[in-house]
């Protein structure tokens, strides 16, 4: 791993303090105290909360556009597209749980990229829904509606940043495997 | 069904404001001016925002709570409970698509009553994972991590109220069917 650069460490302490105070509420003045650096040696790394914001949650967003262009992309069975999916949400929110919750908490405070990020976003739910619907179609998954099984499934992977935190000692892998059984086959015997 | 009070009126108004602009920005002469009445009218009827946060979200605490009292003290078997738990959950947010927003988004806010809320929630878990454990036993249930199950299936169900505004004529009983069906048989054939 290559040492973190100055910049990182802003962005990292920055998506912590907002998770615990709120986009809103955090100003460059609290970022720099946490910091424990003066606010004008902050300036010489970022512009404003609205660039850390950005960076944040853009570089998240295009991650998962990518890894899910992979996916979708692969020739595996739609079952098995399903089971990466959850790993990839079950990986990147153990790896970036702060960067997780500011996706989810505070995607409505861009201003520029918010067009950009709905975008993405739109998509992602349009890849995902296409993959339930050649499932079915292929008779891997039940013939029921695709949003429900959409929502159901992405509901608990978008709310894994809440969860794991409280979890001490996760092991990624054998979540997303114990996740994917309990979403994909259900908990009934 | 008998006519809305006054202060009923009051509340609906004041759980769509809280979802559309977030319970600390909303001041009470937003409500009243929503409302069409002046500020010092609606001190007749409520003291504060306070007050109608703590209506809003310890009234749905406690229907949640004597609900889950009753199904917990039935005498279905596991799997059932939990399919009534699914439907609870669908009426509920279907009846009152806002006040579950500020539930979920506001309850940080409450003053007083935030360690009686908390404590609801915590029992309502409790007899939610006691009704997981008592279907593993039962052999109803997967022998899969009990939390994990309970985290899957509970973060679809308070993602409801983000999901049920945007389906146009939706009937919650078909809705608790298809879901109680994707959240406990899975979605494979």
């Amino acid at each position: 791993m290559k040492p973190e650069t100055r910049k990182e460490e802003i962005i990292k302490t920055a998506a912590k303090l907002f998770k615990e105070k709120g986009y809103s509420a955090v100003t460059m003045r609290d970022l720099a105290t946490a910091m424990g650096i003066k606010a004008a040696s902050l300036y010489n790394h970022i512009t404003s909360k609205q660039e850390i914001l950005k960076v944040i949650i853009i570089s998240l967003a295009e991650e998962f556009t990518q890894e899910m262009n992979l996916i979708k992309t692969s020739n595996h069975k739609a079952i098995d597209k399903l089971q990466m999916i959850v790993s990839l949400h079950v990986q990147i929110t153990v790896k970036n749980t702060y960067g997780m919750a500011c996706l989810n908490n505070d995607w409505m405070h861009l201003e520029e990229q918010l067009d950009y990020y709905l975008e993405l976003r739109k998509k992602y739910e349009q890849d995902f829904i296409d993959i339930i619907k050649s499932g079915i179609k292929s008779n891997e998954i039940i013939d029921s509606n695709p949003e429900i099984i959409m929502f159901s499934i992405l509901s608990t992977l978008r709310s894994l940043y809440l969860w794991i935190p409280k979890k001490e000692d996760i092991n990624s892998n054998s979540l997303a495997q114990s996740l994917s059984k309990v979403l994909i086959s259900g908990i009934n015997t």
